[in-house]
């Protein structure tokens, strides 16, 4: 759906609504991160703190907390010496991919706004 | 360019840097309802107020001047009785429209899910 100048203003209140159903879902400046890294493959607690820069491990651990509580992504305890836990997404999560792609190229094509200046 | 799983780390760390990029421009869970406003009209900060439900006055003058250092919108002050303030996106801004569509179609699907339950 295109956002159209004759949207009526119940439409445009509607997408306001998903819009934030959404930013809610992806609150904070990580969930986006961490799911782009889960779309990339499933990874261990201790290497999506050191993918995801700049976040803390208490954010980590809340983030990944909220990320499961919906749905988007699971958490396996595998039984290795010493135990590890793994995330993946979940087929639901993989959903957001599109979504992410298109957040990515924004920001690629912003950062050489940036870059040229 | 889309997530596969042949992508490379390298390739995955710029991504998650661009998507980071993008996640500090619209933090807040509010930045990315007051663009989706503005995509579609001009529009005062009072009706903003209306539109954006739950946000508060304080943490909209906030986003806005944010939206504006970004420039994403721009601020008039029309010389009306009383003077009115009134917000628009620029041409940059509204380059995120793509990325707004696909939020808030999501956030349709999402909710479709969610009743569905």
């Amino acid at each position: 759906m295109i956002i159209e100048e004759n949207h009526s203003k119940k439409e445009c209140t509607n997408r306001i609504i998903a819009i934030h159903d959404v930013m809610d879902i992806l609150n904070g400046k990580w969930k986006v991160s961490i799911i782009a890294c889960l779309c990339f493959q499933k990874m261990r607690y201790t290497d999506i703190l050191k993918e995801v820069k700049g976040i803390s491990g208490k954010m980590l651990s809340r983030d990944l907390k909220e990320l499961e509580a919906n749905l988007l992504i699971t958490r396996t305890v595998v039984n290795t010496q010493p135990i590890t836990v793994e995330y993946e997404i979940t087929e639901y999560g993989s959903t957001l991919k599109k979504v992410i792609n298109v957040i990515a190229d924004w920001g690629f094509e912003h950062r050489k706004k940036i870059i040229a200046k």
